[in-house]
């Protein structure tokens, strides 16, 4: 976070406070993509999705993408046809402020949902954003897209590709996936390499699966997410391919800027005290040791006994027993917390003290890792302990 | 609670002090079960499902059981192959006390995981328990059976069948499916009808599927959840075609000492305020019915939502979105929050103030009811909400 954050030739942000809520803060961020660049982007799964989804999924299915609107402090969710109007309305402000069309721009909302947008605020703010647009605004638009996020998200890396400097950057908000009506996790993704459209849209999804659909904080989904990946072109060659040793460079630095936004939000979710690693080793296939690193790190009990660095070792052979996994054989499931190992053939591990594991569960930081011997699939995710301040944050919010 | 439990003739129960754990309470209860009678059961779905478990599914498939064997403090989970033996080894004390075949013999536990069974202890204590057998053993044993419990869990029917007074009583434990550590959930009922085996495991199963299966407190499963059913028989005709108004009058009254149990699990679910009935009208079918009850019914968001009392329909809406509802047409959900319409059209509802909503969730007990108006399948679940003391009882168990 300490690293400054480098410029994307081709891509210009401006923040301002439009007072979308009653707040003294930038709340309303313009992102300006140069011509020529590719822009792909993933949307949340939800069913109820908000309209500035619904809006900018038929946008970028038009291609040729200038521009990205997001608000602070409003989802625009829930809000039915007025909400789609509403979304619009941003879309033809931007368009007039940029002198492009109103389907080349993206809105993207977060805040609260099922109250309308409150568009002439956002109408007002977007030329006064217009005029103040520069390549060096990722810091200040970091902080304009956070709602309860305690601190603001970033990522970035260079690297070397045939003698010249690529440089990617990311932002993200998102206090965990646990605010649904905050409306949730936000990430844009930029590059100044020149990625063609049909391979940057699979890198987008790839990316993704890699780092966002990785992490929980309570398994809730939320009605608004997105993650926006930009390639500017504004330097480097056309990587054409998809093959070639570069490519490779540049998509494995891309993928790490989507796994550490990833992470900051698991690190910022709400009430977490404690970020952990859920590695499946030996599964049968990526589903399975996925379902069984999901059925540990969104379980309740599991969550509170990390809170309370507490290794309750029944209650992770609980949740891996609950994972659906066919004809498992639990007398050859073994367990490690860091390098201490609690389970060992379905039962306690000879050896193992209450004092090894608790002295692991203490750490800020540890990794759970689950050997199924199955077969020879690893999968990991990454989730947070379930604290007092969960309850406290979610009991108490909009009261 | 306050009627008195009858008796069923046919069935004898002792509880007796073994000092499973270091305190001062019965914990192992005997059930003898007449020559006779007809005994159902259904287990757990965990794949680490604990050995007593193991050896009760291959004891009932025998037939003709004649005992059961509860003790609470030690789950018996996890605990290998010396788990086997240690729960055989009670079937063959239970044998030998009432002159029945091991084989005759049901063991369950409930208590910590991992740990092994104090043999000698419930070995010590089975022939007290035989000596002091009683028909009237139905408060007593309830009590026997809790751990984390706060309180009893008992209900029972009386019915007039063909001028014959049959009885059904019932008794359960379990803090919520919360414990899987305190692996958790147990019930027995038993009536003195005569019901056929076929459709006593019939029943048995008709009868979980409408309540044990319906409650939630965090969506864990315990590795030692059991529900047995008895017809021991000893009054009225033999029921034996399931079709006749005699049997339909029987079977719903089991039905209902099934759903007052899962019911007093999730009032006395572990720090629960509020017990929430969640009902789904007009699906499409059964299963997405359930989909949407239990997601909503399991979301922390909507959980803590209800502990604060907080009407918060985007956490609603979110959860039903979640539900993974094939072509959900969101724009003609409604829900209602007992007979107050807070969304319309996947929308506020026109009229909706936040004190209606906020005076229903205010309530101990109310209900929350989605329309997706897709079909004309209905369902129902029972939850609870998400406290602060849950963390504390769930952070601070074993600590």
């Amino acid at each position: 976070m300490a690293q400054p954050l480098p410029q994307i030739p081709g891509v210009r942000l401006a923040a301002v406070p439009a007072q979308i809520k009653n707040w003294q803060r930038d709340d309303l961020l313009l992102i300006e993509i140069a011509a020529g660049a590719s822009v792909s982007a993933t949307f949340t799964q939800n069913a109820f999705c908000a309209a500035p989804v619904l809006i900018a999924k038929e946008h970028i299915r038009g291609g040729d993408i200038r521009a990205l609107l997001i608000n602070a402090g409003n989802a625009n969710a829930a809000t039915g046809d007025r909400g789609l109007e509403d979304a619009k309305a941003c879309c033809r402000g931007v368009a007039a402020a940029l002198g492009v069309n109103p389907e080349q721009v993206l809105p993207f909302s977060t805040g609260v949902i099922g109250e309308h947008l409150p568009v002439q605020k956002i109408l007002d703010g977007i030329p006064v954003a217009a005029h103040t647009l520069h390549a060096d605004g990722w810091d200040i638009a970091s902080k304009a897209i956070m709602t309860t996020d305690t601190r603001p998200k970033t990522a970035c890396r260079t690297l070397d590709i045939a003698g010249e400097t690529i440089s990617i950057v990311g932002i993200a908000k998102g206090a965990g996936m646990i605010q649904p009506n905050m409306a949730t996790m936000l990430a844009y993704v930029a590059t100044d390499a020149a990625i063609p459209q049909p391979m940057l849209d699979q890198l987008v999804k790839e990316a993704v699966a890699e780092s966002f659909n990785r992490i929980s904080v309570d398994g809730d989904t939320s009605t608004n997410d997105a993650c926006v990946l930009i390639a500017s072109g504004a330097t480097g060659e056309l990587i054409a391919d998809g093959q070639g040793e570069a490519y490779g460079l540049l998509k494995a630095a891309i993928v790490e800027v989507h796994i550490e936004l990833a992470q900051a939000i698991v690190r910022d979710g709400e009430g977490a005290t404690k970020f952990v690693t859920v590695q499946v080793n030996n599964a049968a296939s990526s589903a399975e040791a996925l379902r069984v690193a999901f059925e540990i790190g969104e379980s309740p009990l599991v969550k509170t006994a990390m809170y309370a660095s507490d290794p309750n070792w029944g209650r992770l052979i609980m949740a891996i027993g609950n994972a659906g996994v066919d004809n498992l054989d639990t007398g050859r499931v073994s367990v490690f917390l860091d390098d201490v190992q609690i389970v060992e053939a379905g039962g306690r591990a000879q050896g193992y003290t209450e004092e090894q594991g608790q002295k692991v569960f203490q750490q800020p930081d540890f990794t759970i890792t689950v050997d199924l011997k199955r077969g020879n699939v690893s999968e990991h995710i990454w989730t947070c302990d379930f604290s007092h301040e969960y309850v406290t944050i979610n009991a108490e919010y909009r009261t």
